[in-house]
């Protein structure tokens, strides 16, 4: 088995785990950084070993509009096109389809859209999709969902979950890279029993890993964690599951606490960019002008280059400029502040003391400051 | 003395020096990186001591507008602002208020203007300019002097030099930072006698060292080497002479053989941000549709991070993309292209061979592809 439960805490669903991919081990629970177009925006694969990213997520959708799947496949793969040897983890492109994509006509084969850049025509399906993650050459392949708006009514819920499951179907069936996994995608919008049939039918098609989607799009924080519990339970216990689009501290305890293992979000280097830095007590707007002068470090105690060595000062002085260093530093820390806390959350389950460290945990709202998907 | 000779070519004015500063030895000729705000675009310091700069330029206009001189006074001056343990040189802000400021009015103590960005009103004269570099704690401080346009008639340029050489006088006599070497700037735009008595007269004053400013504004290539000329043979042959905006590999070697040591432009920063790479064969506009395959590094035969690990195919879609780490990996090819041409002019000089190095060059032309100040 590729995914093994090395501990399970007590008070909780939370499991220590590892998960094997072609390109490396995973210790879970996971967030991953998200590496759009080929890069973890602003970061080079170097500081992505020293901040100790595990694995970066590649986004099929626009990595199909640019540079295209030719350009990635004469490179030999977006491993080797990217230089970063650890694993990825690829998207199937349905979320940017759902989110980005403009004049969508879907069929039963999937989705024809134009392009959000320039209105240039694509198509993805299953098929298409799959396909392109083949090419990526991922450690591990989303299926083709068709993600739902919030809110949606129940009629129009269970027509797209029935299609969700028929592509998750014919994605299953599709060629793969060498050593590719494939996750399923529970989808069912806020309706507890949709969740539950779907995740059912994508379990018994059977999958390597399990996804919840469409969550974080928009509905209130309890819908979201009664989404995951509607979904997880329902997912076997020993492959691994995976909650796309989620980066709050606070919300991915949570979940973990619900038996959840991996999680994504652009959320700590997209707000790093705006000149926000994630810490464990909440959120801080460093251009704030009460840091003008502030010698301290972004956030005390914390070990990346951007606390060792710049004041809040300097740290302020750069992004007030718009220097590209100021948001160079500040996704240096955010990246490494979510690193960290995973870190910390495996060893607080090795230690039988998630619970504890659960509850120290600050409200979502303290670090959901600028947050963006 | 801080500044030593060691050994001078037989074929030209060229000459290898050592120039001892309070934050350490620089080795000439050299090539000084601009930080304009207090950071080398797109550069931590770890990257410029890996890329092997040896002299960071900071601007005391820009500095002066953001984040001024109490935020700098507050974190112990530039370097520790900065967190740059090396050498670094301040401008007098002269260029940029000649350049960028609105509204200026000149007077004997200096220039009232406001600022490019805000409109907020400054002045800056020989006394301000000192002051705020002695804040700044660079290891070398410009005096304040007024540049001039090309084309310039006489008789401005006559009163204009004037009245640089009057307030040359008056930054030599105002207090410095600890350690805090001054050079002098000998202006007269084409006019040949006008720059031969700028240049004794400063050195009547006596300085550290001596620049030639007011070239590369816009003249031809052979009036700016008629400017070196008219000003670098009566500058004292054992103080450091320092040609100012000037960074084409070319136009660095025929000053170096007219017996100039120093040099800085933001050139290697400013294109990498527009896509442009320096090589040594000329400049290359990486983001060209023939290098969207083109698996080869940037530079072949370049040992810098980006040309280590990454193809043309993935830079060029970087940059086209916007991508931050497009121009990151480039900003950090062109300074150590700069960087390891300025080592090779070194290592020339040294083994006897300058002559050969400086004729087996491209014309300038090759490498001012997107050039800007």
């Amino acid at each position: 088995m590729d995914f093994k439960v090395i501990k399970e805490d007590a008070g909780s669903e939370a499991r220590l785990g590892r998960l094997e991919t072609a390109h490396g081990t995973v210790d879970t629970p996971v967030f991953m950084d998200v590496g759009t177009l080929g890069s973890v925006k602003a970061l080079e694969p170097r500081d992505l070993v020293e901040l100790g990213t595990q694995v970066v997520l590649g986004n099929t959708y626009h990595l199909l509009l640019r540079p295209g799947p030719e350009v990635i496949a004469a490179a030999g793969g977006l491993h080797r096109f990217m230089r970063w040897d650890g694993p990825i983890l690829t998207d199937s492109g349905g979320f940017q389809v759902f989110s980005l994509a403009r004049m969508r006509k879907f069929t039963e084969e999937g989705c024809r859209f134009n392009s959000h850049l320039d209105g240039h025509e694509f198509f993805l399906g299953p098929k298409e999709s799959m396909a392109m993650q083949r090419t990526l050459g991922s450690d591990i392949a989303m299926v083709f969902d068709e993600c739902l708006p919030y809110p949606c009514d129940r009629a129009r819920a269970e027509a797209s979950v029935a299609r969700t499951v028929r592509w998750a179907e014919r994605c299953r069936g599709e060629p793969r890279a060498d050593g590719q996994q494939v996750f399923g995608i529970v989808q069912g919008g806020v309706y507890g029993d949709i969740r539950r049939r779907c995740a059912e039918e994508l379990v018994k098609i059977g999958f390597d890993g399990y996804a919840v989607g469409g969550v974080s799009v928009g509905e209130p924080e309890e819908e979201m964690y009664r989404a995951v519990e509607a979904s997880v339970p329902f997912l076997p216990k020993d492959r691994p599951r995976y909650v796309m689009g989620l980066g709050v501290m606070r919300q991915m305890a949570e979940c973990v606490a619900r038996g959840v293992d991996m999680f994504d979000c652009v959320i700590p280097t997209r707000i790093a960019r705006h000149g926000t830095a994630i810490t464990r007590r909440g959120n801080i707007a460093i251009k704030a002008a009460k840091y003008a002068f502030d010698q301290g470090p972004v956030e005390e105690g914390c070990e990346c280059y951007c606390c060792r060595n710049f004041s809040r000062s300097y740290v302020r002085h750069l992004l007030a400029c718009g220097e590209i260093l100021g948001l160079r530093l500040l996704t240096i820390h955010n990246v490494l502040a979510l690193n960290r806390f995973m870190a910390d959350m495996r060893a607080a389950i090795a230690a039988g003391t998630f619970g504890e460290f659960r509850r120290a945990l600050p409200p979502a709202s303290a670090n959901q400051l600028f947050e963006t998907r």
